[in-house]
């Protein structure tokens, strides 16, 4: 399960049947579930001071593709997956069944909650907030500094089920309501309230997110997405999605 | 020609002169032709079930630069170059003399002509359609979901000649027309004309292409660039592209 | 100092106490100073015919992170620190404490100060000049032809103290003045004073860069930022900023 090039620390802490991929890293303040994957030439428990000595723990069923990095002092919950090329930095508190795209880049200090997707290039600020069920898609970037560069740090906040669509960038300290979206290639400076579009550069409110319907005919609205989109979701959760009645959103 | 710590499966096929670099990985169901070349740390042929057992195809002459990775399932036409760290999922489709820059994230599930050029770090999403001679610039996305998350994908279709400048953004099935040129910073919401420049967030038309002239005191048009530009192209096609009556355009 | 599994040339001239991480390469042409760290996965001194045999000098206590690709043919002055992932191609000529952040790509061909700093993934265009104490946040590309694909290139210019901030293009030949702030997903197309905050897309004048006050509550103006923050520069430079008189901004 270890390949022979790979380079394991004996101080390392991996699980049953975890593997690791030819010339990969595993250094030593690194604490791995059970029935994890570790690709090629990844290098994880990066050490760094900023880590304060805390170890990276990665939960059950985690996939890390290759060339990934993670820093020393991160807690990510189970089934964890990568794409290719991430860098996690050091205190990510995130929950379980995050998937991080290809080339993201989290700069640490952030929490985040459970099953949250981001898409490739996603660039995830120090002291973002990021709650359940949220979608980032590629080139996004949550900042930080109103002023940069300056001490003075503020980190965004999405809420859940909302949604932030291909290279928007959203502005410190700013919160994004609940099952909002965020149209592609915007930049947005206000707080974003629950239940709606906003686009543009910078973003204003377009209108409430039923009012998008779905392009495939069926007359339905797009937003909350949860009412369409399962893939990927545990069936009980998907049920309790369409439980709820209409006016729960 | 296969470095001493290339890992190459014995299932691969590999051409005559085709060598393999330090720390890289040549997986089972690769086919590579001859006189190429495979530089470091990549991952070629990386297995997934979304390609149905598909191999990865590469032409002769085809050069991939060092820490990328290659999806099983793709099939590339001779004369493939790609920067570094480049990533390419399956079932892509490509002609001959296709470049990927650096950085480029190629999701699969698209069809590339013939000398088509993308500069660094560019996303092109599933279902794409890049004819011929497209040139596309860095952090240019082209995106396929009108509504996303959504099970509904509908690719973007760029024709021959067209140019993308830096960092914009394709919105879901727009079609940009041959000889177009979208400038940079751009978000393009709807269709684009033959031999236009459009451009802004969203972006309206500016002018027809050939009212651009070149800066360098020529007084001749910039566009169609195939006027002027003709690095790295086939003598016989330049002499084509010369040839034509300007009204072809 | 060097890891067994690290290929380093017989050519290439290493200072007193560098090491080179696992799996890294180190090809002829490399010159790297005293006290200099070369993580795993680099590819460092990448042979280009462009590069004209000359050779990549890095300077004392440099810090190249992993799966960073330095071409041959770049000269940089001491204490260069790396994130992951970086490129730099050939003809770069950079001054000391130059800090470049993962997934930044210099194309090579340009000329930057002493104290610069690079945040994430910046793309440096050919023919850049980036004077000193420079700041430059995620996705921010500086770009270098009037009407691409040419042959007709004019890099970017930015003057000491200038700050572009995430997701901003500069277009060709652009000149950003001393002390100026590009604000966050903005186009410029037009030539900033100095003293001066832009914004949008294209981007306008905002207002003198003084009137944006810190928001820690003391009142102060949040730039020339070098009034407040000195995180990594020497004392020496602080003192002269904080004795200059506020009229010499």
């Amino acid at each position: 399960m270890i390949h022979q090039t790979a380079i394991v620390s004996d101080k390392a802490q991996l699980g049953r049947n975890v593997s690791v991929g030819p010339f990969s890293i595993i250094h030593d303040d690194v604490v791995i579930g059970d029935d994890s994957v570790i690709e090629s030439h990844c290098e994880i428990g990066y050490p760094t001071k900023l880590a304060k000595d805390e170890s990276l723990v990665l939960g059950k069923n985690s996939l890390i593709r290759s060339h990934s990095v993670f820093y020393q002092g991160s807690v990510f919950g189970d089934s964890l997956v990568t794409g290719h090329r991430v860098t996690v930095r050091e205190h990510v508190k995130a929950g379980k069944n995050l998937q991080i795209g290809t080339l993201s880049d989290f700069q640490g200090d952030c929490v985040i909650g459970n099953y949250v997707r981001t898409h490739s290039n996603v660039h995830i600020g120090k002291h973002s907030k990021i709650c359940n069920f949220v979608w980032i898609f590629p080139y996004v970037v949550l900042t930080n500094d109103p002023h940069p560069p300056s001490n003075y740090l503020v980190g965004v906040t999405i809420h859940d089920y909302a949604v932030i669509a291909t290279m928007s960038v959203i502005l410190p300290g700013i919160s994004v309501g609940k099952h909002s979206l965020i149209a592609a290639h915007s930049m947005v400076n206000k707080d974003v309230p629950e239940n709606m579009v906003v686009g543009g550069s910078p973003a204003k409110i377009i209108c409430e997110v039923e009012k998008i319907k779905l392009k495939d005919g069926s007359g339905n609205s797009a937003y909350p997405w949860i009412k369409h989109f399962h893939r990927g979701y545990p069936p009980e959760i998907v049920k309790a999605w369409l439980d709820e009645s209409d006016n729960s959103f």
